[in-house]
């Protein structure tokens, strides 16, 4: 570790309460690149010194979204930088809602990682391609200019990625320097260029709690029982995936996981539902809510999303637990866990809050730094002392793109994980956060009302 | 409080780990009657001393069963008294599978109050009365005579309770003298004669905390969103009710709630639904999935449930949101629950692990004390300390009635509650007990391999 990031860690070791607690916990280095090949763009004849950062959320929030947050806007602080933020994303950019950090004071924004959603707001619009919306390009050029702002960092997943890789091309279209830096974000952990993406760790670790739970409660029955929880994921089956670190072997009742990356057979997942309620009396199934057929469409019906454009699945599980009835004469309870599983700060992963933090952090250094057209990437080090780095990945190299489970993490056969799947799962669950309860039994959060600039 | 219940909350305080630390914040008094009008029946001619008493756990599990199964096996193993258990309660007591509490280690015990589900089983079997099925009482009277036991604790819900006070009159019936005591247990807190039913405060706890989160999630987004949370309670609202527990005003968007108690009525529902998009662009709404329409059918295809023989209901979550997207054109998202909420133990509340622990010890006592044909009802005491106490009540009283919402605890016009309710479930939400995480960043559940007797 180079002295320089030595006193970065001291400085982030300041942060308030449970969580710098939690933080002290992990070594991480942080790597730093003064270049990455072909897309570190110097930024010249602007004036520099003043000019404030610009920090967007975009997409869906996640429990730990606000912990990148809160690491762009202390980073930000400490290095003697301005920092405005967008309400709702690159909505509120392209519209010149813009608020103003500084005037919130250090006490409210140390309650910041404590609280889930994005206390920016959030949106699901992306800037398309310059040639195709021109306009959306010249009003962001307004904005920008209004405000003299010259870096943008956008925390957001692999569309938003996308839209911060075209965007990392603002000055040759519209002659306005802006360095443009990605954090990554998204439960549904399909971002390539990072072992894992901030939101995915705690949302697997409320889900993979949540099934031993149930699983406990099922094994509790005398009679046979068949559990089924929809998780999110409409193209990819991490979280899915996830419940399995539940499995304690043995004894438990099998876990039977469905996954988008898998088309649905009948003939695999019937005889072993059977061999599950023959040897246990209980069989607990996890199915991602995109669980596909062998003619590649959603078994459940697809609806179009009318808010967001996305379409919105789910009812995988109620499909399921209708065949299970049809096939078998039981009727297992369903689960859609939904929204629960991304908002759930109240069962944070630690790893997840620690370097949701540090990626905002990083993503500030480097903006100063001069970098340009990167997203700050998470380095699993394969060490006895799991420490994580980040490093910038290319924009153009992530945006846009899914990453799937991986067929080596997939146990087609017994539509269960294979050990290096668990492999990968488990330190990204590891360690707890808790919240600041209240009087009321609750968690404490206290929504900042961010003013405007 | 008398030096005996004193020296009772010394030896209780010796609970290991987080549970006995967490216990210590309440100072709870148990009030010792040694008769009750017109239960009282005092045992006389069976060789008490060396009897062993008989645990049972009935109907569902909750996130707090085994703590009362802790408080029933240390007080036995404080006042020197055998225990056995049933598997699968009373399923389990027909066909004599007992099992022997005494050849379990102090520390594996001591791990019951951290897991949820029924560690002995549960089953939602019940005895009828003795006319219509005298082969089942006789068969009961083969294994208790076979065993020497005197003594029956059950822990169960209302159906249970019933059960026990049916089993009450066993001598009259059967010649057999047979004292039994009822524990409440039952996360619905339909049950009459108890402030509340162990298993409800935790209930509650998870998904007022996990509405609270999604709230906030929601508010992040910047379009009209509409969260449906389905909630648990065939014949009763409280577990719905609670959510709102979770209100933060002001700004927060409404919360409404849908409850079995009021029959659903579109002219009223559609213009609070329109209202809260219109003031605050979102709305969260909890609906039981015992929800019923204006006929007094359940507004979700009812469904029989082949396993446990109760009507399992569920959809209603779907079914609302159906009507939301017919009548306003809005996807909202659902969550139905399901058993996660009963399982939850990773967010039990204080209360009621303490609470659930309290009833499971008193009872134990007050039927070495000659006490019969009652059950640990807990009383809350209105001071500012906020303690409660354990009271006799009689289980003819409460055996297979239902405890609704209160008319007073609905606000039927703006689809809330009424501030009495807050301040009815407020305090059964207090307290953290944390559970422990193991190495792998989950609750570190060791389930009990009960030997048979």
């Amino acid at each position: 570790m180079t002295d320089d990031s030595r006193k970065l860690l001291i400085g982030r070791s300041k942060m308030d309460g449970l969580v710098s607690m939690a933080m002290m916990r992990w070594r991480t280095r942080v790597r730093h690149f003064h270049s990455v090949s072909g897309v570190a763009v110097p930024l010249v004849g602007t004036n520099m010194v003043a000019s404030p950062l610009l920090y967007l959320q975009s997409g869906g929030p996640t429990a730990v979204l606000n912990a990148s947050a809160f690491g762009v806007i202390e980073t930000a602080r400490r290095l003697g930088r301005p920092l405005l933020a967008a309400r709702n994303g690159l909505a509120g950019l392209l519209d010149g809602r813009l608020v103003d950090t500084a005037r919130v004071s250090k006490d409210d924004i140390a309650l910041l990682p404590t609280m889930p959603g994005g206390s920016f707001g959030v949106s699901r619009h992306m800037i398309p391609a310059y040639y195709e919306a021109p306009q959306e390009w010249l009003a962001v050029r307004d904005v920008l200019e209004r405000h003299n702002i010259h870096h943008l960092l956008l925390n957001g997943g692999n569309g938003s990625m996308g839209c911060a890789a075209r965007l990392a091309e603002f000055e040759q279209h519209t002659g306005y320097p802006l360095s443009v830096i990605g954090i990554p974000k998204t439960i549904d952990n399909d971002l390539l260029g990072t072992d894992f993406s901030p939101g995915f760790p705690s949302a697997a670790k409320f889900l993979a709690t949540s099934m031993r739970e149930v699983v406990l409660d099922m094994n509790s029955m005398e009679q046979q029982r068949v559990f089924i929880m929809e998780t999110m994921g409409r193209h990819t089956g991490w979280l899915a995936a996830a419940t399995t670190a539940a499995a304690r072997p043995p004894g438990d009742a099998p876990l039977l996981i469905l996954l988008p990356e898998v088309p649905f057979d009948p003939a695999v997942f019937l005889p072993l539902l059977d061999q599950g309620l023959q040897r246990h009396g209980h069989c607990a199934i996890a199915v991602s809510e995109g669980l596909k057929g062998s003619d590649g469409l959603p078994v459940a019906e697809s609806r179009h999303d009318v808010v967001y454009g996305h379409e919105q699945l789910g009812g995988a599980g109620a499909w399921l637990a209708n065949l299970v009835r049809l096939q078998c004469g039981i009727t297992a309870h369903v689960a859609q866990v939904d929204c629960l599983q991304r908002a759930a700060r109240h069962l944070a992963s630690n790893v997840d809050i620690h370097m949701a933090y540090e990626v905002g952090c990083t993503a500030v250094e480097w903006a100063l730094n001069g970098m340009h057209g990167v997203m700050t990437g998470i380095v699993r080090q394969l060490s006895a002392t799991r420490t994580w780095e980040v490093v910038p990945i290319a924009l153009a190299e992530v945006g846009d793109l899914e990453r799937q489970l991986p067929l080596e993490y997939i146990d087609v056969a017994n539509l269960g994980v294979t050990p290096a799947c668990l492999d990968y799962l488990r330190p990204l669950l590891a360690g707890e956060v808790s919240v600041p309860y209240g009087s009321d039994g609750l968690p404490d959060y206290h929504p900042i009302a961010w003013p405007d600039v």
